[in-house]
């Protein structure tokens, strides 16, 4: 049906039906884990008024929703955006200068005017309080760039991770069988690809350590028509909240000590390195100014904790995940 | 008499003194610290051997030396180093690519085959319980690029700094007094510019605020023959204790609530952002991979926190704390 359509119309169907998807399952998750807690979430709209942010609802057409839930009964922290942005990149500056990018693809229009672009994506970072009970940070996103009519470069990213502070192993076999399952209706080459992807990425340099036990990502995907591949992000969406919650479930009233909680702290810091040393996201959002910086710090931890020296004991659990963390493993 | 030396015994003497005003500094200042506390530092030492850290004496010229204090009475955590190395940036990598200078003076060598350079310094952090009582943070160093007896570009480094979470303006006033003091026995013109490099550096960009109230910064400072800066440099290291020391006596019995502890997280979160995002050294550390991780680490705090909207209220200590923060303010 799509191509018997206009380019032009073609092309504001798949804007509408890819910013519906995102705005589904930011309603959605966030719904479920409403229900799951029994804290709601509070909701935070931005708008852009003379090139800097101010919170209220938008009054054109770009949108910018923050909610966060605090201090929860199973979740410490959450930080979750829906953004649906048609901006402008500062003149000079560019999309891998801005660190959204590795390459320069998108890049190839002359910057010194500014580069218009459309963004649109969620993003879920979720801070149980139970350290037994894995952070986990979920984000799926597409851009283009130059006329939004006729953009001369498109992509789809994102992908899902797990970052236990104690592994159960179970929990990281359910959490990617759920992703496997979605790529191989798909590609059977996608989730070892994008498994693959999700480990050299969320990779902590510095400490040549994982940020966790990974799960999927993918970036600057456009090898099929983006109807074709927002089919497949559709259901990546989907899978989020039935690869996670049930780990939740499931862990979420196990015993702690403080001494579990300190390490979940220490844990929590990898995170904040990775997030401010490394996180494309976040360095795009501080360097090219189009993010807030409330919004792109929603993800950070309620607590996070550092020490001189946090090599776990011998033998302990700590000292296995630190173990997987160095040498990242299959699990499916 | 210096002048009438051959230059490499004039140089070799330099480098000598140099490493020993540092030492001293390091270990002055910390015996004044534990003897505030009652508590002692642990010292590591680290060694190098086929490129990688580890820990251990050093056998050769190179010596790096970590000292930590761990939940004392007065502090909470401080993070010490001293450091005089001898070393060689990695093929590729230049002073101004690892973020250790704005400008690029120093990489006029051929960075292809690797860049040796000779690095000394010392450095404190200090993250106080009391809520009440600032962070401080105070770092001198030395460094020069080519053959260590005939350096082709030397220079040097530092500078002292005060983050508060609660802002009493005599504080300020006695820390900024004392620097100022030690500046102007050798130039008037110091204070006022090393004051405002202070307050331009230690900006918290994508926060638009600066990270404290400031103190003096100065960085390739070479316009004067080393063994004049030299004199200098010493006398802002003997002035540190004198600036720092009496601010710890004078509010480390106050009493705070949980509120102002919790207040204290938030300011130590934004600590955290200065480092991973923009502090000069932890960037060399990361980037050039010359310094071990745990030792960059060191000047983290013990906890920090972040919430979504952390607003103070109107009216409120802390949100004249920020006001400040938002407009560097003349203190002396």
């Amino acid at each position: 049906m799509l191509t018997t359509l206009e380019p032009k119309q073609q092309q504001e169907n798949l804007l509408k039906a890819t910013k519906s998807v995102f705005r589904q399952m930011f309603d959605d998750t966030c719904q479920a884990i409403e229900q799951l807690d029994g804290t709601a979430f509070t909701e935070q709209p931005w708008t852009r008024e003379n090139n800097t942010w101010v919170m209220g609802e938008s009054k054109g057409d770009s949108i910018y929703i923050d909610r966060a839930l605090l201090g929860g009964t199973v979740f410490e922290k959450i930080g979750v955006n829906y953004v649906a942005i048609n901006g402008e990149l500062p003149p000079g500056m560019t999309f891998q200068k801005a660190g959204a990018l590795a390459t320069d693809e998108a890049d190839q229009i002359d910057s010194e005017k500014g580069t218009p672009f459309f963004a649109t994506g969620t993003s879920f970072v979720i801070h149980p309080r139970n350290p037994m009970v894995p952070i986990v940070h979920c984000n799926y996103r597409y851009f283009q760039v130059g006329k939004i009519s006729e953009p001369q470069y498109w992509w789809f990213g994102g992908g899902a991770d797990l970052t236990p502070a104690y592994l159960f192993e179970e929990d990281a076999v359910h959490f990617h069988k759920a992703h496997k399952a979605v790529c191989d209706q798909y590609d059977v080459a996608y989730y070892p690809r994008f498994k693959k992807w999700c480990d050299d990425y969320f990779h902590i340099s510095h400490r040549g350590e994982s940020r966790g036990i990974g799960g999927i990502f993918f970036d600057q995907l456009n090898h099929l028509p983006a109807e074709q591949l927002l089919e497949f992000v559709t259901d990546c969406t989907k899978v989020f909240p039935q690869a996670y919650l049930p780990i939740v479930e499931r862990c979420k009233d196990m015993s702690f000590t403080e001494e579990n909680k300190q390490w979940q702290r220490i844990v929590r810091g990898r995170y904040v390195e990775f997030i401010l040393t490394s996180d494309r996201g976040a360095r795009f959002g501080l360097a090219s100014g189009m993010v807030n910086h409330q919004s792109i710090f929603n993800c950070m931890p309620p607590a996070a904790s550092w020490t001189y020296d946090d090599q776990p004991n011998l033998g302990s659990q700590e000292a296995s995940l630190r173990a997987v963390l160095k040498q990242p493993r299959e699990w499916v």
